[in-house]
C-alpha cells in the first residue's frame, strides 16, 4: 500500500512540519496549534475504537478494540492534557476548541471508511496515523539535520521513537499484514484507495499546523 | 453455503407452512398473519436497501441498491397492500400493526449484519429471503401434493414461481457468486455463519404464521 | 414508559422463568440454557457499548460508554464464565455455542435501534435489561413463594439484588430520566415503541430458557 | 442556526468563488475543478440519502429519503454529466477523478454526523448545501455586480435560482423548521455545532475551486 501511494506517503512522512520539528525550528505556535487539534483528534480516535468494538465478530476482536480504546481514553488523553499544559495550553482551553477542517476531514473519513466498510477498512484508514507516526519517528532519527540537544520537540520525538510506541506499531503491522494476506485484488484496490486518501488527509494535518488554520 | 447449513436450509424451504400452503390446507388466519407481518418486513427491507446504498463504494453499487429500493417501495409495497386488501386486510390495519418477534428478529439481524459487516454480508443475510423464496416456489411446483386448482394461495405461488421473480433471483445469485468467488476461507466462515443465522430466522418467520404469534 | 407498556413489562418481570427461579423449582437445564445464551448476549452487549462510544458527542459520553464496556468485558464476562463453570458449562462449550433466536432477536434489535437512532434510543433499548433485572430481583425478594435456603439460584438472585448491581441500576435510571425530561411528545412515542419492543424481546429470552430453544 | 453561525454562514454564501462566478470573472479552470469535485460530491450525497432511508422510522420517512435519492441518481447526476461535457469534461475523466480534501471533508462529515446522530442531524448537516445553494442563488441575483449577459456561469445561476430548485429548498426548510420546533436547548446546541461545522466545510469547497487543490 505504501508503494501504491508512494508520493503521498513520502509527502506525509517527510512533510515540512516534520522536518522543522526534527530540526527544532518549527515555530512554537504551529506546534501548539497541532497539539490542540491533536486533542480533538484523540477524542474522535476514541470513537473509532468504539466503532471497532461494534464491528467485532468475536470476543478477541472486541478485546483488541477495547485495549486500544483504553489506551486512548485512560492513558493517552491524560498524557496529552499534561503535555499540552507544559506548552501553556490548559484543559479549559482544550474544552473550548473548534475543530479545524483538517481535523474534521481525517477523523470523519476514518469513521465513515470504518462504518461503511468493515474492521479491516477501519484499521487501514487508521494506519497512516498509527504506523505513520512510528515511521516518522524512525525517519527523524536518521536525518542529519535532526537536533536532539535543546530541541523543544525532543520529548515528542522520543515518545514516538520509544519502545512502547514502536511495540504498538509492530503489533498493528502484524495484525494488518495477517489480514491483508487473505484479500483478493479487487479488495486490495479498495483498501489502497482508503489508505491513499487517509495518507493525504494526514499530510493535511501537518499542513494545518503550519497554516494555523 | 446451502450445503454448510443444509438441515436449517431444508427446514426453512420445506417448512410446514410452505407445505400446507402448497397443498392449499394452510389455515387462512395463518396466511393473513404472515401477510401482515410481511408488510412490516418490507418496510425494514427498504431500510436494508437504503443501507446498501450507504455502503456502496461506487455509482454502480449505488444504482444496484437503488433499483432494489425502488422495487420495494414503488412497486412491491403497493402490490402487497392490494394483495392484503384481497385477503380482507385494509391499509389502516397495516398501519397499526405491532411487529412480531420473528419479524423483529430477522429484520434487525439483517440490518446489523449489513451495518457491522460490508455489502457482501448484507446480501448474504438477505439471501435466504431473496434466493430462498425463489427456491421454495420451485420446490412447491415439483411436489405431488401441490394443489393448483382452487388453492387459495395459487396467486402467491405463481408470483414467486413467475419469470419476473425468478429473473431477480438469478441476477442476485449471479452477483453473489461473483463476489463469493474472491473470498478466502476465513471470510467464507463468517459469511456462512450469517447465512445460517438468517436461514433459521427466516424459518421462524414461517413458524410465526402457524403460531399466530 | 413502563406504564405505556404495562402488560408487556409485567409479563417480562413476572415471567414463569422468573417465578420458578425464585421458587427454586426452575429445571436446571432451563437455567443452563439461559446461562449459555446469556454469555452470547454479553458479547453482543459489549458491541452495544462500543456503539455507545462511537455515538458519543464528547469525552464524558465516551467515558460513560467505556466504563460500561470495561464492566462487561473485563469483569462480567469473566464472572459469567466462572459461574457457568460452577453449573458444569466449560469455556470450550461457550465458545462453540450457536445463538438462539431469542438471543439474536433482542441483541440485534438493540444494536439497530441504537445505530439508526441516537444514544438515547440505545439506552432505552437496553433499559429492559439493565433496569429490568434490578426490578426483577427486587420483585423476587418481595414474593411469598421465594425460597432462599437451598435455592440453587440463590447466588443469581443475590447478585442482582445486591448493592453493586442496584447502584448501577440507579445511576442508569438517573441518566435516563435526565435525558427523557427534555424530549417532546413525538420523540417519547418513538422511544416508547423501542422500549416496548425491547421488553417483549427480553420476555422471549426467559421463554427461550423454558423452551430450551 | 444561521444567526449562531453568522460569520461562517456569510463567509460561505458570499465567498469569493461565488462573487467571481456572479460577476462572470471566475477563471474557467476554477469552475471546472469545482464541477469535477461536485460530481464526486453527488455520489457521496447519494450515499447520504441511502443513509436517510436506513435511518427512517416509517414508510413516509423512507419515501422522503428515496425521493431525494432518485432525484440525485436518476436525474441530477445525469444532468451534471451533461453539464460537465459542455465544459469539456467527459465521463471517462469523471470516472478517474481523485477526491479533493475538501470533498472528502464535507461528505464524510455529513455521513458521520448522520450516522452517529439521527435523521435530523443528517438533514442539518446537509442544510448548508441544500438550503445554502438556494440562498446563494438569491443573493447573486440581488448583487449589482452580477452579470447576466455573456456570463459563462449564467446557466448555473439560473438553475439554482429557478423555481424547481427553489421549491425543493422551500420544502426542505419547511421539514427542518417543523422538526426543529420540538427540540430542547441542549439538542439545539448539538445541531448548531453540526450546522456550523458543515457550513465551514462547504466554504472550503468553494475555496478548493479557487485553489485547484
Amino acid at each position: 500500500m505504501k508503494a501504491r501511494s508512494a508520493p503521498d506517503w513520502q509527502a506525509y512522512c517527510e512533510h515540512r512540519f516534520v522536518r522543522d520539528l526534527a530540526a527544532g525550528t518549527l515555530p512554537e505556535p504551529a506546534f501548539q496549534h497541532y497539539l490542540k487539534q491533536d486533542y480533538l483528534f484523540l477524542v474522535q480516535f476514541a470513537r473509532a475504537w468504539g466503532l471497532a468494538v461494534y464491528k467485532s465478530r468475536d470476543l478477541s476482536e472486541i478485546r483488541q478494540g477495547l485495549d486500544s480504546l483504553k489506551a486512548i481514553v485512560d492513558v493517552e488523553i491524560g498524557l496529552h492534557v499534561n503535555y499540552c499544559a507544559s506548552w501553556g495550553i490548559d484543559e479549559a482551553a482544550l474544552a473550548k476548541l473548534t475543530a479545524s477542517r483538517a481535523t474534521l476531514a481525517y477523523t470523519r473519513y476514518v469513521l465513515d471508511a470504518g462504518m461503511s466498510g468493515d474492521l479491516l477498512d477501519l484499521h487501514v484508514a487508521l494506519a497512516p496515523c498509527i504506523i505513520g507516526y512510528g515511521e516518522i519517528a524512525g525517519w527523524i532519527l536518521r536525518q542529519p539535520f535532526t537536533k536532539h540537544e535543546g530541541n523543544p520537540y525532543a520529548d515528542w520525538i522520543a515518545m514516538y521513537a520509544g519502545d512502547e510506541y514502536q511495540g504498538l506499531v509492530a503489533s498493528e503491522l502484524e495484525w494488518l499484514n495477517r489480514r491483508l494476506a487473505g484479500v483478493d485484488e479487487q479488495r486490495m484496490d479498495q483498501l489502497s484507495t482508503v489508505f491513499g486518501d487517509a495518507t493525504r488527509l494526514e499530510a493535511d494535518f501537518w499542513q494545518m499546523g503550519l497554516d494555523l488554520a
